[in-house]
């Protein structure tokens, strides 16, 4: 499908030929490097060389610095290039706020890589109306500006690609102008229907064209949707009256998808399936030492029985496995595999291949360690030993899983590989299948967690979990809303297995809900672990994990339970999730704006969408104001700046709660109240207005 | 010369070869834009492919973000390639702020075009060195890390580009870590000669490059200067006993060099020297209509007499010209002329070459206009009628100049030119004589400057006259030194003849001596006009210039009388330059360090040059503190980090006010007290300490 906001206008003409040099002087340097209207800073870039990124559906903000001598008017359009082919013309609005910015935004749907360029140029027709208009208001150069307005008329009157009948009415309009007075001239320079005439064509001259980017556009998936992570193995163990467990299996972890799917998730994320190593196995919070029954950690992959291809023998067969695939698809659901490089010392691997592993001078294999420190239930893969092997098992590997169905892989620590593997790897993947996506597990410094996304991730885990207060909410938020947007796709996970914040913590019920409904509103990816809505919220002491991590042991949790006792939050997710899917602008990363308050605790943010790009007709505004201090009532004055909405400073509307059902008349400044333990937060529709 | 601080070492080795796809699958996509070790935001780099700049002597900062996956040690380094060839390597210090930052500075000597990348690798030796120290201490692993560390010894003294002493050495270092207890790895991973040698060339791995960059190195006075504008006209001109006035001529402006060159100005600058246009000529203030014996403006070029290569007949011949230039680089003077690309109704082009102007239906020529404001005394040139003729022309006219001797124009609202005739032009003329200066006047919007700096002009006038208050000056002296310093130099004049601001009408002669303290010392180029001096603060009512503007009339300026009065400000301006010219610091523009008061006009900054790079092995270290209210007497805490300069806070050390030549012992946190009317800045020498 074609862009949307199409303004196809006829192909631009070749630029003006300039003399690089005069006759008779050896040309010895490069070409120029600025067009005749300087075209610069074109976004979205990424440095490097890297292509920007977009979902489809995805409205992009298009922009370029633009700008000429002197005074006369210029226009800016951005070519778009469809991967099909397809080329459409969208004329950019100045930004008028003295940084000669020019901006576009555009809907892209068709999957694969676009090509854009900005063209500027000259607008003559513009530039003679803007002095027209002044002069003709004191009567000077009355007959000069007649005369050089019905040149300019029929120059476009002859420009052979416009319609006839606009041929017509610009030849007429020339004709009238011939000696016109100070009051027609006024009244052309001003004319609506010329108006209409020239914003789908201009008259230009001068013609300036940038160099063309690329911005891939990847699946609505990639970009858009809610997360869910359980442990199969938990999901339908028992405990047995001999004191054994009975693990889950994927054929009982399939009585769980309908719960999931019920919340209004869209992923459902295993953590690895795979066997898990005897040697060295960890205990349960993590202890050196399993005991009989242990399950171990299912990051210390490979046994016996097989490495990353296999699957535990507790969890079913391949069969069954491609059921619990199917079983999801069925309930709405894709499933993300964990993709973690690494290997327990039993792993097939280490004996097949030891030059893919670090081997000591002793003949042993390296740990994994943080010197002194050691994890002996793990070797890490040494990627320089043998590239070509290892790179080429991987690749196996990824492709095997996605033989079975699976196109989503959630990458533990891959800033502990080697980047350039990781660009080679899902190069080649998303290459085959496009629909497959990459989440990268980087809990590192920011070069890297970025680096790792332009190299081709189409997801990334993000501070959010230790972003808490007002203040580091609104620079994260901010920041990865405008600055990364262009290549990194933050999913905002409110816990993981390996993350429970002290935030969560301390922070009882409220906590929860604050950061639930901040995660699923303020981006459009969010995620949670199962747990979550159970409040799951004691800390191994000293740790910021979970006591008796599930990592190390089976979880028994009783979900309908809890929620028949009203103790569950999956009420609160349900919602949540479904206020996501009818509102097209909390499904856009870009479109987050800051707003403020008087209090340092309530944080307030819009998402907006433009009546265009929602497929309604109407525009989808929302706001957020929340309460971040889980341990208080707060009331405040929340100041917005509603023009981001296009409702004028000042104008009243109607804001409906969407989690509570309360209906306020709101302005720009508006009274607020939040009771942490009732309503920390309010998530308002702007409704329609008359 | 080659460049400062080589620390030469052995070309890298060639990448380790990474399989980019693997047999049997088609390479249908681009080489991988990651390198082993990722190598990103290398800078100097100026956006849009332009090459960055430097002037010969500048300290640069390299830096590039560089790191690597898991934790092992990497180094990085600079490979410069210096016009002549010469290759040299730096070595890079990670900044450890956890951007993965690495930064060398180097100072760049010979001119011409510099090309550079960096080159990261695995540090082998020191990743073992940190684990070998960590483990050691604890004995763990011992003779595990005794056999990696004498592998890696025996690695190193095996490499041949080794000096065979130093093969020596590490050979029988690596003998004795065979069988090494914990107490001798633990010697050998600290050892200072070790350290010595592969701090020279380091044992490595995983080189990997980034794509090269250039950076074009012109001469000193391309970023080091004081300019000092005068009227030639003005300079001897009398008034005669009839009323009339005898004009000022390149004879009698001679008389005058001596005295800019004794205040220790480098650059004489005189506004257009070429007769001056008859019709419609302008009155004294700007009036409409010239009254006989009005001199006229010079930026109304051309007259019957000649135009854009002539001279005005007032100020002398081609010879008179000839040897002001001449006297001028007697005193040590370089003289810069005017490039005003205008012509008044009387220029030989408009008869010759009305394609260069705009021709109206009328076949009139269009006169400069704001609509519906016209300015009948100057036709602009419309560089797109005949942009070959007229930009020939223009070359002509330069290269006239630079035949008569001059190498510096001061190039007159560039900005209403086309951008991409200047990068041509000063592609041609600096190509053919790299010893020409281009300083851009562009009093416009960021975008439009910066283009024309980033196209070529050595020098741009900057917004630093309206820049008068503490939070102002912080902004604009940071962005100046940090944020454009790779493509644009600030030349901070403290006025012109067309800028007289509120800050100097109204401020006194307070204003006046802290407006050049900052500009003198704050960045390497700053300009004084004529009259600065005399404290000539009188506004033409409702305008930001000067009364009885000598753009319309002559001057008489009675200098060494103001001076024996005690009423001039060139005995400061002298000291000013005098402390320039002793203070290397003060020639660098990106230098610049900000500190802190606690008075909202007390503004405080230091310029640093390490031992290395002053020449005299010695640090040179300058700080600031002014008091920018010309009305008040302030007194208040001083903050500084002298960390920046190599001094741990809370040292004291000794400084003396090269103003006043008062000594005090300061460290990091000072009391100062400036009275506006008595001593308003400090510019504080930091004394060696013992």
């Amino acid at each position: 499908m074609a862009s949307r906001n199409d303004t196809r206008t006829a192909a631009l003409r070749s630029p003006v030929q300039i003399p690089l040099r005069p006759l008779g002087h050896a040309d010895d340097s490069e070409d120029l490097r600025t067009t005749r209207i300087p075209l610069v800073s074109p976004s979205p870039q990424v440095p490097g060389g890297f292509s920007a990124k977009a979902f489809a559906g995805e409205v992009v903000p298009f922009g370029v610095t633009a700008f000429r001598e002197g005074h006369d008017v210029i226009g800016v359009h951005l070519r778009l290039t469809s991967p099909g082919g397809e080329e459409s013309l969208h004329r950019l609005t100045p930004l008028r706020d003295g940084t000669d910015r020019w901006r576009a935004d555009v809907a892209l749907y068709e999957r694969g890589a676009w090509t854009y360029r900005f063209e500027a140029f000259s607008d003559d027709f513009a530039t003679w109306a803007h002095a027209a208009e002044l002069k003709a208001a004191v009567d000077v150069d009355t007959p000069v500006m007649a005369a050089l307005g019905a040149e300019l008329l029929a120059r476009a009157a002859a420009e052979k690609r416009r319609p006839a009948a606009q041929r017509r009415h610009l030849a007429a309009a020339s004709q009238r102008m011939q000696d016109a007075d100070a009051q027609l001239i006024s009244a052309v320079a001003t004319d609506a229907e010329l108006a209409t005439i020239f914003a789908g064509r201009p008259l230009s001259t001068l013609h300036s064209a940038s160099t063309p980017l690329r911005i891939v556009v990847e699946r609505e998936l990639a970009g858009v949707g809610a997360w869910y992570e359980f442990f199969p193995r938990s999901e339908g163990a028992k405990r047995l009256k001999d004191g054994t467990v009975r693990s889950g299996t994927f054929r009982t972890a399939i009585k769980r998808l309908p719960g999931v799917a019920g919340m209004g998730f869209d992923v459902i994320y295993l953590p690895p399936i795979h066997p898990i190593g005897e040697i060295n196995r960890k205990g349960r919070n993590n202890t050196l030492e399993a005991l009989g029954g242990d399950p171990g950690s299912p990051y210390a992959i490979g046994s016996p029985d097989g490495g990353h291809d296999a699957i535990h023998r507790d969890l079913g067969t391949a069969a069954d496995f491609r059921a619990f695939v199917r079983a999801a698809h069925k309930e709405g659901l894709e499933v993300a595999l964990d993709l973690a490089l690494q290997a327990a010392p039993d792993h097939p691997w280490v004996a097949e291949h030891p030059e893919w592993f670090t081997v000591l001078p002793d003949g042993t294999i390296a740990y994994a360690e943080n010197p002194p420190k050691k994890y002996q239930d793990i070797y890490p893969i040494n990627f320089d030993r043998d590239p070509a092997g290892i790179y080429a098992e991987v690749l196996r590997v990824v492709r095997h899983w996605v033989s079975q169905g699976v196109k989503i892989f959630r990458v533990d620590n891959p800033h502990t590989k080697p980047v350039q593997f990781w660009e080679w790897l899902i190069g080649i993947v998303c290459g085959e299948d496009p629909d497959v996506i990459f989440l990268s597990e980087a809990f590192t410094r920011p070069a890297m967690m970025q680096s790792l996304a332009k190299a081709g991730f189409q997801q990334s885990y993000s501070y959010f979990t230790w972003r808490n207060t007002k203040a580091e909410l609104e620079e994260f938020l901010t920041s990865v809303s405008h600055d990364t947007a262009d290549f990194m796709r933050p999913n905002l996970f409110v816990n993981t297995h390996d993350i429970l914040t002290e935030y969560l913590q301390f922070g009882g019920r409220a906590a929860y809900r604050i950061r639930a409904a901040i995660a699923a509103t303020a981006a459009p990816i969010w995620g949670v672990y199962a747990g979550y809505e159970l409040v799951e919220n004691v800390a191994r002491p000293g740790s910021e994990e979970n006591i008796d991590n599930e990592k190390y042991e089976y979880k028994y949790r009783d979900w309908d339970g809890a929620e028949e006792r009203g103790d569950s939050l999956a009420p609160l997710l349900r919602r949540l999730n479904e206020i996501r899917r009818t509102h097209p602008a909390l499904r856009q990363l870009r479109n987050f704006s800051l707003h403020w308050s008087d209090d340092d605790s309530i944080l307030v943010y819009s998402k907006h969408l433009d009546a265009a790009f929602t497929g309604t007709g109407k525009p989808d505004t929302i706001i957020v104001v929340a309460n971040v201090d889980p341990h208080s009532v707060r009331q405040t004055m929340v100041h917005l700046d509603t023009r981001v909405w296009g409702i004028p400073l000042g104008e009243s509307f109607e804001v409906e709660d969407l989690l509570s059902g309360s209906v306020w008349t709101w302005s720009d400044h508006n009274y607020v109240r939040l009771d942490a333990f009732a309503e920390p937060v309010h998530i308002l529709r702007v409704k329609e207005r008359a």
